[in-house]
């Protein structure tokens, strides 16, 4: 790509020379590494305008940032792509030092596109809006995969309260999960100031899959209006969760069907939320359709306050997983709502055993005259109809006789003119080809795997030892796997090994590994890890392991496969592998130990594998403290044998901290976790947990905070026949 | 302190073209930053000499080394003193590429005094050892106060096995306790390579109060020699950690009766241990007079090898208070010693229920011609006699008819001729001045401060707000107290803040604070800590609050008090003080996550407290991981009232993980970890724990791994005689 010089200082000099009604033109062109200090002061009706002299043919790229402050000014047309801001956002609206604010300013056409900061644990936003009486309007807002909400809008002090500003009809591209808190794409204000009225408008905008966690947008302000916006197929929820008196109206909750989609989270007072429309939203609790939540008494102004004369009226639902009042009660969440109507409601619903759900008193919620299909009436102020689906004009679903649905905005209403949407949709992936290593060739192993690409495969074609001295670096998607029928391969440390594993996985690939076996001690020395996910990371990655097999990681903190801390996979899969004579870990993903809610990997499945001979834990997983924005981690463990794993004091083989939906079934385990746990959860009571059907002999408990999650009628404690000898030939006979 | 400058590169040069026999010169005088490359080849009757031209007087400071390689060398009478080594060690045997190494060389009559990374985490080692055939003798080491171990001997490949090195005549200053693993002295080898023969005399050094953690000395090889040593009143052992086939003989063990003082620790095969003197050695477990351990059946080369073929013989214990076998038996370690002989020892004690412990089958234990005093002769091989203590012409405690202790080497013959060791005990302590703040002078608190010294105590003179613009950095040991009588002044957030806590505690401070009031909100924002120690620390610190308040520190990072990872406090002491209306924790020691057995504070005690409407912990101590170097922390909470705290889901009211010696009696939970845990211990056998006297009431459970740490018939569920809005008064009746 040519990059353009632009005279950076001559450009803010004509911006600061610039009288009422001059518009200043950027010349088409790439350029790098560019601070723009847009601080003028235009009129009401003749405004300051910095614009592309074609829209969408400025691209800042490198590490180029806008601060704009003053009044009455116009940005319009600028791209922001293939960078990052190493320290405040993208686009300010205020001045660097952030003591001289924007007002009557607008933000239009402009674009930011791959302009994540590379290290997905760094923590910053693309968009700050200040002062008052800003649009920021028909923009592209590209995925952001590090951590920080997308857009904030601040509302910090005097000068930003009653800010009347307008965010419509821009573009929200799809985002995938987070893996933490952090990830919501827009968020109005902070809880310490939340009573304070904003004023501000959310209209007309399409969030288009922005999936990064629960809240998709945060409103934490008063008496703002979010209406008229779509919310299509998002993992995440409208979320009211901090300040009072906001509207929210005609807002279209698309889910599809969806795993995980979310509707309307409601929270403190005074809210009016009518002519919404939900269809397909497959959440549940913090992801529910609707979910009308307890609060604390006395309620500190970070936590939740409680629900008070919210009229939720003249909204549409149909096929959704839950509606719920109450949602949150527990110890600390005991005060239900009160001074509340729920009214003129329409709800279908396919699942005949479905209804509303009151999780709590709901005495303090008045219901009238809502419609439910033919279910049992949950309580007085539903009547039952004969609700017949249909589809509207526009493909979505409607039912005969009621209001029919109609998009308050089309997607293609949203985001810059000149910017093609579609072009940023997943490409095919390319057919690869085959390389090949054999023992004669060894030695070019990092060379050869240096020319693959994306979709290749490296075979390994002979048995025997591949001393390695420096990792396979996995920075494509690449294929990684033995010749049908020889002897595992052998991974071994070569001589002078630099390196954190035999295999490091980076940014955003797919790797598969099948029928190699990781021998982390040689004569030479140590390899830490077999596989281990590298830091930094941005963008998700994807594991699959078949048939291998990880022994001699001789360090505590050593593990056969690993992630480092600030990494994230989508998913991870183990099958039919062998962990054994290990002091360290055997799978550990459990790096991320901040206690903030963020954790390694979202799905994880190990099945058809042995454990043996290991000091440390089978498999840890860990997402340690209270958060709630997320599903996250997702695990089964399934026909798993572990014997002789972590019988020192308090070990535990299967360590769970903190995942939120887990089954273990058919699993094994003999004289394992002895001074301990074979398993152990903290688990919160929303986690969806089920340990079935497993043998314990000779070994330490099963332990989770509620004793229903272990089914132990189906827990057996029978001796399993075979010796150490035969663990240690990798001959343990199947037991069940 | 007058710097000198010395050309250095004449200094190399000079050592590069000195012949055998030369004697280079380093003149008196203080350099800093110098590196030293002492590379040449002396001959085996005419060495190379590097020497200050008058012993003692040539000083190294600030960042300066000295890397030794080649062969016959001499380094003599160099001080190293009030600096630290960026990186690699103060004095090492071997080129700074660690390519070349040193052998035939000694290093005699030098010193390192105060030359610790100001970091206590960062982690290295003032001397490494490496080659052969090198002596190092006559020096004085101080105390090194980071993280690593002060002297370490590497045997890490061929080059240095068989070496044949002597360490000798040394004397190695009082350490405090580090509060983690890597506190060690002296480490001689590694895991890996522990089981090739090594050679190494380790002879005649005084090791005075080395109290870093369990292993003052760590042999981790082959054929070693430890002989003549004495270990004065330390809080650790000589451990025969890894390796075979080392002698011990005629070391010195002298207790005083001190806590926690050890004695010689035994794993692996082929030892011979005798004619060791023990008096007074007061430790248990891992820092036993004699502990001879299990085992872990086929161990990883970096566990525990079982104990096979050792010889303990004529050793003299007088009132020690453990002598085991079979230490360290549990799940994991189940090899209990063989092959192994115990003979004509003799034991002393005053306690008539003692005896020698037999942890596990004794049956490849031979017992022979043991003497003991009058108590009950535990198995055969031990005759009874009637021993009488006497003291020898040295003081030390002896027996009427046995061999007479006499001191293998006298402190006085140890360390460099030139410097006198008492020159560091420490000082009296100041008397201090009163410094007065009140309310017309508050804007003068921060200078006030700045103005102080050691011993000083700043008295607020008069009831009512201080708003805070900066932290009371408390890098002096100093008093904070209120005026008796008078209302508790509010310690609050000023306008513009900026600071990590009211009160910041820095390195090696002891700080009493009496009667304020913390309160972490005002109308300009937030202070997260009421009282936090920061890092990075080098020192310990004390702290000790009495009379005082905390509240509305209200986000859930936030706390009371705190301490930052990489602090370490021998003793916080809180008292008589309320922490209310907090959306963080109350008291929070929780900062070492890494699971390194870490922690951040060694006593801890709290008392007569109120915790009272709080969201997070009330108190939290944290010891991750399952490291066994350390004894601490010790944590006393007693009659303290915790009302309405923690009863988010899975919450925990008093979190004790890891804690390894604690006691919690006479304290009230009502309303509290309603969802969780009132207190939850994760807790390994050894830990001494007991839980006793408190009532709980509608609260969560008690959780530990072993039950017999909580007396259940103490613990009341009485309902409680207050209400909320008495709590929120800050009237709580005692109950009890
Ligand atoms: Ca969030
Ligand atoms: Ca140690």
């Amino acid at each position: 790509q040519k990059v353009t010089t632009l005279n950076v200082e001559s450009l803010n000099e004509k911006i600061s020379s610039a009288k009422p009604g001059d518009t200043v033109l950027v010349p088409s062109g790439t350029y790098e590494d560019v601070i723009i200090h847009f601080s003028a002061n235009g009129e009401e009706n003749a405004p300051i305008v910095l614009m592309a002299e074609n829209a969408g043919n400025t691209i800042f790229s490198g590490q180029s940032q806008v601060y704009i402050s003053g009044s009455h000014l116009v940005l319009h047309g600028l791209k922001f792509e293939n960078g990052f801001s190493p320290k405040g956002s993208v686009i300010s609206f205020s001045s660097e030092d952030g003591k001289q604010k924007a007002s009557y300013t607008r933000v239009t056409e402009c674009a930011i596109i791959n302009y994540s900061n590379p290290d997905r644990i760094k923590k910053d936003s693309w968009v700050t809006i200040d002062g008052t009486h800003n649009r920021f309007d028909h923009n592209y807002i590209g995925t952001k995969l590090n951590l920080g909400t997308t857009l904030i809008v601040e509302i910090a002090d005097s000068l930003a309260i009653n800010n009347y500003h307008s965010i419509d009809s821009n573009y929200f591209a799809p985002k995938p999960r987070m893996g933490s808190n952090g990830g919501e794409t827009i968020r109005v204000g902070a809880s310490s100031q939340s009573l304070k009225p904003s004023h501000l408008t959310l209209k007309n905008n399409y969030f288009d899959r922005c999936n990064g966690e629960v809240e998709a947008v945060s409103i934490k302000s008063s008496q703002n209006a979010v209406s008229g916006n779509v919310f299509y197929e998002c993992e995440g929820v409208l979320a009211m969760r901090h300040g009072n008196e906001n509207l929210v109206e005609n807002n279209y909750f698309i889910g599809n069907g969806v795993a995980a989609t979310g509707g309307l989270r409601v929270i403190n007072a005074g809210h009016t939320i009518k002519h919404n429309y939900f269809s397909g939203i497959r959440g549940k609790r913090f992801f529910a359709a609707l979910a009308v939540m307890n609060g604390v008494p006395n309620s500190p102004i970070n936590r939740y306050h409680q629900v008070n004369n919210v009229l939720i009226d003249s909204n549409i639902f149909i096929d959704c997983t839950q509606i719920a009042f109450g949602i949150g009660s527990d110890n600390e969440r005991t005060a239900a709502p009160i001074n509340t109507t729920f009214s003129n409601n329409i709800i279908y619903q396919d699942d005949k055993d479905w209804q509303v759900e009151f999780l709590d008193d709901i005495s303090g919620v008045k219901f009238e005259n809502n419609v439910l299909s033919d279910v049992d009436v949950a309580h007085s102020g539903f009547s039952e109809a004969d609700l017949m689906l249909a589809e509207s004009s526009e493909g979505l679903d409607a039912i005969n006789g009621y209001p029919q649905p109609k998009l308050p905005v089309q997607k293609s209403e949203t985001g810059p003119h000149w910017l093609d949407k579609n072009q940023f949709e997943k490409e095919g992936s390319r057919t690869g080809e085959a390389f090949h290593i054999n023992q004669s060739t060894k030695a070019d192993l990092a060379s050869t795997v240096a020319n693959m690409q994306t979709g290749d495969t490296l075979w390994i074609d002979e048995a025997g030892e591949y001393p390695f001295e420096q990792p396979i670096e996995a920075s494509k998607s690449i294929h990684i796997v033995a010749k049908a029928g020889i002897e595992h391969p052998q991974f071994v440390p070569g001589k002078n090994f630099r390196g954190r594993a035999f295999i490091e996985i980076t940014d955003g690939v797919d790797v598969t590994i099948d029928g190699i076996s990781f021998i982390g001690r040689s004569a030479y020395g140590d390899v830490p890890f077999g596989v281990s996910a590298i830091a930094p990371m941005l963008k998700h990655y994807n594991l699959t392991v078949n048939n291998c097999r990880f022994s001699e990681f001789n360090e505590g903190s050593f593990a056969g496969i690993s992630a480092e801390k600030g990494t994230f996979a989508d998913s991870i899969k183990v099958s039919n592998s062998w962990f054994k004579t290990i002091s360290g870990q055997g799978i550990k993903l459990a790096s991320e130990n901040d206690d903030k809610g963020r954790y390694n990997a979202e799905f994880i499945t190990i099945e058809n594998c042995v454990f043996a001979n290991i000091m440390g834990e089978a498999i840890n997983i860990y997402r340690g403290g209270n958060d709630e924005s997320t599903l996250g981690p997702f695990a089964t463990i399934s026909n798993c044998t572990f014997a002789n794993v972590c019988n020192r004091e308090l070990g535990t083989v299967v360590r769970m901290i903190g995942v939120q939906d887990a089954e273990i079934y058919n699993c094994n385990f003999t004289e394992s976790g002895k001074s301990g746990r074979v398993i152990l959860f903290e688990d919160p009571a929303w986690a969806e947990i089920s340990i079935h059907d497993c043998n314990v002999y000779n070994s330490g408990r099963i332990q989770t905070f509620y004793p229903s999650r272990v089914q132990r009628n189906s827990i057996t404690q029978k001796p399993v026949s075979y010796s150490n000898e035969a663990i240690n030939n990798w001959q343990l006979e199947e037991t069940k």
